[in-house]
Parts: C-alpha cells; structure tokens; sequence
C-alpha cells in the first residue's frame, strides 16, 4: 500500500519549500506593512462560507467553480439513503473563489460598530476548481484593498497610492496606470449608437488587446451585423488616449478621470505612468465608476486592477455602500519578480557543523551572538562524519562555514569558511560579532 | 432575500477584523524569523489533499473529522444518477486535518533533491469537522518544527531550542518544559506488571492531571480488575521527579533524558525550567522516543509539545526516516498573550481630516514623511464634515490627529491633537520628522 500513495499534492495545488515559501512571506509582509501605514485595518475571513453566501453573489462564472463540502454525520446519512439524492442538498459549506464575497458579508457584519469609510486589506488564498493547466491553479493567493462606505474620488485616489507603494517597496519600477470610467464607455457606446447593446459593446472593447485589429473589426460587426465606423475603430487602436478623445463624451466622468489622473500623478516617489484608455472595460457587470489597472512598460497583462463597485457591498447591508477597490495580482507579482536562483549561495546562512565532545553550553551561546546579527545559523543536528555534514550544507547551498569544534571553543579561535570563493579565514571568537560583519555582513 | 441572508461565519469558524488579525500575523512572522535563524526551512503545503492521503495516516480519531470535497462535473453526475451512492464514492478531496500528514507526504516527494536531516516548519490553517463548541474551532493554526532524518538526540535538543526561543520571542517567560520518555513508560508498566495491557496503562497515566488521586485509582483498578500497587500511586502523584525515581528502569531512556535535560538547562538566555514526569504520555500510537510539553508555571494545560516519532514520516518514503517534531499551541499561545485592549488608544496611528482646497501633492509628500518615522497615516478619503471625520478617528481609536488645512499648509505650521491627554501642540512642517519625535514616537 505505501508504495501506492502518490506524493504530488492534488492536481493544480501547489507545495512551497524553502526559498519560495519565505519569498511568499516576504512579500505578504512587505504589502501588509504598507497598507498599514495607510490606515487599512486587515481581515482575515474564514476559508469556508456557506453556500447560500457564496451562491448568487454576482462571482458569475466563479460560482460554477465552487469547491463544495459534504455535509456530515446524519444529515449526510438522511440525505443518501433518499432516492437519488441532488447534488445542491449534499452540501451546505464551500470554498471561497475569491475575497470580495467574504468582505461582503464581514461589512454586513461589523456595520454599526466599525468606524466608516471602511478601509481594509485582505491577503489570502481562495480556491477554484478549474481544469487545471499551466499557470493556472486551484489554490492561489488575492491580495485586495478595499474602502467602503466612502463616495469621494479621494477614495480612488488613496487605494492608487497604496497599491502604487506596495508595487514599489516590491520591486517594480516601472509601472503604469491605465484609466476608464464606466460612463465614458457608455457615453462612446451611444456616440457610435451602440447604446441598445452596451453589454456587446463592452465585451468587443474588451478584446482590444487580445485580439488583432481585424478581429476587432469582426466583433463590432457581430454585434449589429454592420461595420463599425471607421473613426471608432481608430479611437479605440491608439495606445495612448489623451484629454482631446475624451471630448464630447460624459462630462462629470470626464472630470473625475482628469482631477484623478493629475492627482495620481502629483504622488512623489512613487507615482505610476498614467494612461488614459477608453478600452479598458474590467468586468462591466460590476463597476459604475472609475476602472483601473497596473502594467508593467511593454507589457500587456495585468499586474492588478479595481474600481468603483458602488452597489456589490450592499448585499448584507441594509443601505448601499458606495465602494472603491483594487486587487494586487500576488501570484503575477511573484512570477515578475522570480529570477532562476537555484544556483545562488544563500548568503544570509551559515553553517555550523557538530562534533562529539564539544561544551554545548559555550557552543549555543557562540551561536546566539551570530544569530543576533541576523544570521541563520543552521547547526547539523547530529555528530555525523564531518564529510557528510559538509554535503548537507552544500545541498543547502548555505555561503558560510564556521568549525567550532572542542580546540577551537578552547582555544578561542575557529575557522570561517567561504563556500563561494574558497577562502578561509581565522576568526577570535572573543570578538566574533565584530570579525562576523568584517567578513560576511 | 437580501434581508435573510446571515451575516456571521459558518459556525465554529472566525473572521478576524484589525488589531487581531494583525496580532495573529506579527506572531506568525516573529516564530519563522526565530525557525529560520536556526536554519529551518519554511514550508506551505496545499490546503487541500486526496482522501486517499488523508485517511489511513495514523491521525485516528481526527480522520473521522475531515471536511471532504464534493466531486464535481461528469464524475459527480455518473454517481448520482447510480443507485444509492455512497458517501467514499462522492469525494475525492478533503481539507488538511493537521500539519503532520502534510508533511509526510511533501518529505516523500522532496526526499533526494534536498539535504537531510531535514529542518523544516510549517504555519498554517488546519480544518475539523468538530461539534463547534465554546473554545473549539473547525478552522485554525497549528505551528509545527520538525528535524526529519536525524536519529542523534541533539535534533530534540535543537528542536526544544528554536521553540523554547519562540516562546520566548512572543512574550512567554515562564516557560517550563516537562520531559518524559516513552521507553520509561513500558518499563514503568513491566516493574508493576501492566506490560501486556500497555496502551491501556499509557491511557491511565494520562489522565493524572485530569483527575484526581482516587478517580485515577479507579482507572488503575479497572485495567486489571486490581488495585494498583501503592508505590506506583505515590510515584505518579509527584508534582517533580528526580533522578532517583528513575532509577531501576531503561537505563538507556534515563541516560538520554538526563544529557538532553542538562542540555536545555544549558541553554543561555532562554532555557525553559526542566521537569521530569513518568506520567507524561502524548499519544502513544505515535511516539517513539523521548516526549515532551511546553507549561507556563502553575498552569496544566499544555502550551505545546512533541517528541521522537520514528516511523510516521516514513508512510511515502522508501526507507525508515527517523524524526523529532515539536507543536507550538498558536492559539493557545494567543489566549495567553491577549488582553482587553479594546478601550486603547492606538499609539502608532496619526489621523488626518481632509478638505477641499488643499494642494494634495503637498498633502501627499508630508504624510509620506511621517510613514518614514514608522506611522500609520490614515487620511480620510473624502472631505466629509469635520465633525464627522474626528467621529471616525475616535471610532478607530487613533490617539494622533494631524490638522493639515490649506492654510496650514501655506503658513508652514499645523496642529497636533493628542485624543488621549486632550493636548495640543504646534507643530512646524519644515521640522516635521523631529516634532513628531519629540511628541510621538
């Protein structure tokens, strides 16, 4: 039977060891720790809803994805022994697909004792259960900011600096923001009379980027069986739009994008490239205000995104809720920022090999000095041949080396070694902080 | 329908909003940094696993509280449209039950590409199926170090360490750690002949601090049908064991305890207040060698544990793997190091009211300098009325409100509120940084 069990984790999960594990950490870290200095409060919700929460919640195509639990117990045992028991009554709790429908219901919940606007962050895994293929994963991360309650464009303005800092603190320098607002997109639709179609028109804008320039020709036609007007077509090809083509479309929507975008980019030390583009649709059911996304320069897909969703928090709340949100594409960010390491030394560790007849006691206080500088001092836990310790070091690609055997605990002086250039180096261990930073830190 | 639907978690599940959400993260990131200064690795495994992976895995009474996961599409239907469908025939996932059965199966798979013995940690959520009741969750985080391959005791040594300074770290001072030996309980049961109902024994010797002195008679009575002998009574009922009582059993279990208890006695700094106790069992399907809980003085309840376990990790390995882990109580941990904090002023947060008129990218670049000093800057995103504004920074508890109107701005000079002592200060923006020295930080 053992030899059986596969070791994999299930199709389309993921398991993180080491590096990769810590550089999720990382980064978790580093987002949560500015927008915390923004003033957003952080939520964890619960992995689990109930279906009915998670059911009709606007996730559209997300809601056919739903890991679903079975119930238990009796009410499971009730329920099989029925003829031909449905699939909806074998279940009651499901996993979330994603962490606005959580927030929902966690806005519901502490409205009236929480001081409003509401401003939140949440980074967490959600769960889908897609056909899985290459880059696509049933367990991943989202990583959204939210302020709710709050009608002001100043609300838009804050969460583009949020999301534009943590970019930056990440390690993404060259970054752009792409602007819409939902208005204009209708204005347009009515200008070129698509107005009795918008959700088409929406959708035809929306493969501008993934399409060509004559299979975008195709999907206007499609819509009303009729070639789109010329002028339209060479709107919507530009790559850059500029204040000129907003002319004549919905003039408060055109002012909120314009004070927005002079706004984002008055944000000293790190503020976005700002674009207008009045292809950029994000999911139309959704937003009714201004929509978002980040770019890297050159780059097509999208780092993140939000808007203004001024009626989805109102599902369990008793009056509307204007909101404005962004999520920050975590597993996107990860790949950008991913180089190939394996080959590198891990510079920050050093190992400390063990010998049998050492004073353990002056060994873990040596090794405790090191530590406060901020080393990771991996001691082998074991007193196996020295060969065989050095392999497990050099496994681990770990840089440093320090024998600090019984002669050198009593004489007061050991050997650092350097995996990487070869050197070796007598260290005093009466001033081993000291000797540390002058050859490793 | 809006109107019905529940706003709380599923029941035994919890949100966490703010202050505890953020208290549960900065734990989480001070026990890795203390894990990975030891030179552990880090390691997030999938939420999920097959069903195949979770049952049958040693973890008896918790496999019967799995959460399983509905199949879904075709494979789902062709059950349901069978006769009768049984329950193993709907699932094929579930969701993890605890860290060890995770592990297990990643050692499994990363055996051969990584350096053994293999130090590593996990933090992470797990998930049962439990009767939800006062204190018992079906969501919540375990906190496991684990050295898989190492056979010498300077791997528990290591392990009681890197937990010991965990404790520590999070505020824990009166750490005590109660040793046993699994070797000592067998030879504890053959010197008074229980060696033939040996589980039964472990079981009543378990129950010592949860009963008192005649009702664990009873349970000594009842393995036999006999009193059990008196000196084994008085042994058990020792609030400390010394070297002598274990004298006469495994000479070899002894001797190991003594050297691993002078060890972490060694320990400068951190070392935890060593306890020997023939009644301290924990689970002794499992266990192999020596055992061990982490206490606080004066309490019985256990903030942690572990031991040797010699044959668990080797369920998807080729050969025998011998290993040392440790469970750090998360939660537990938590409880402990909460207080009511709800009437606080939050000290690190400084709230600013915003108006029409203002010059944002001025605004923007002296918040940016107060974030450098290390804090949370919450401008409120609108210019709502300021009476309402200040509403929402008491609400937030924010002891700091930073006046930044136009003409504060232009005269170079704003006003500093101090919500706790009712104070006002005058502060210059072109000294910013040192007069918010001088009265915050």
């Amino acid at each position: 039977m053992a030899q059986t069990l596969r070791t994999q984790p299930p199709s389309g999960f993921r398991d993180f060891v080491g590096k990769p594990a810590s550089e999720r950490e990382r980064l978790k870290a580093l987002i949560a720790k500015v927008y915390e200095s923004f003033g957003f409060l952080c939520l964890q919700s619960s992995a689990l809803e109930k279906l009915e929460v998670l059911q009709g919640s606007g996730g559209q195509e997300n809601e056919k994805l739903i890991f679903k639990i079975l119930k238990r117990g009796e009410k499971l045992q009730q329920i099989l022994d029925s003829d031909r028991p449905l699939e909806a009554s074998l279940c009651d709790l499901g996993l979330r697909f994603d962490l606005t429908v959580p927030l929902a219901r966690v806005v519901g919940e502490i409205q009236g004792q929480t001081a409003f606007p509401l401003k939140i962050f949440q980074i967490g895994p959600v769960w889908r259960a897609e056909r899985a293929q290459k880059g696509r994963f049933r367990e991943f991360y989202q990583c959204d900011v939210d302020i709710v309650g709050a009608s002001s464009w100043l609300a838009e303005w804050e969460v583009i600096q949020a999301v534009s800092k943590a970019f930056k603190f990440c390690g993404i320098e060259d970054l752009n923001l792409v602007l819409n607002h939902r208005k204009l997109i209708e204005s347009l639709a009515k200008r070129y009379s698509y107005e009795e179609h918008l959700d088409a028109f929406a959708i035809a804008l929306d493969k501008k980027d993934k399409c060509s320039p004559e299979q975008l020709e195709k999907e206007f036609f499609n819509i009303k069986k009729a070639s789109a007007p010329k002028d339209l077509m060479e709107t919507l090809l530009k790559s850059d739009f500029s204040e000129e083509d907003l002319e004549g479309l919905d003039n408060g929507a055109k002012e909120e994008l314009l004070r927005l975008k002079a706004a984002v980019e008055s944000i000293a030390g790190y503020a976005p490239r700002v674009q207008l583009d009045l292809s950029l649709v994000r999911g139309m059911g959704y937003y009714t205000g201004c929509v978002f996304e980040f770019k890297r320069t050159g780059t097509a897909y999208s780092l993140g995104g939000g808007g203004r969703y001024d009626s989805l928090m109102s599902r369990f709340s008793k009056k509307p809720l204007a909101a404005v949100g962004c999520s920050l594409g975590f597993e996107r960010l990860l790949l950008e920022l991913a180089s190939d390491h394996t080959t590198d030394f891990d510079e920050e560790s050093l190992f400390v090999p063990q010998f049998e007849d050492v004073d353990r006691a002056k060994l873990h206080g040596i090794l405790e000095l090191l530590r406060e500088e901020g080393l990771k001092v991996d001691l082998f836990p074991g007193v196996d041949k020295l060969k065989q310790q050095l392999k497990y070091a050099s496994q681990k690609k770990i840089r440093w080396v320090l024998i600090l055997g019984s002669s050198e605990i009593s004489l007061g002086m050991a050997q650092l070694k350097d995996f990487k250039s070869g050197a070796e180096h007598q260290v005093r261990l009466d001033e081993l902080q000291e000797q540390i930073k002058k050859f490793i830190l």
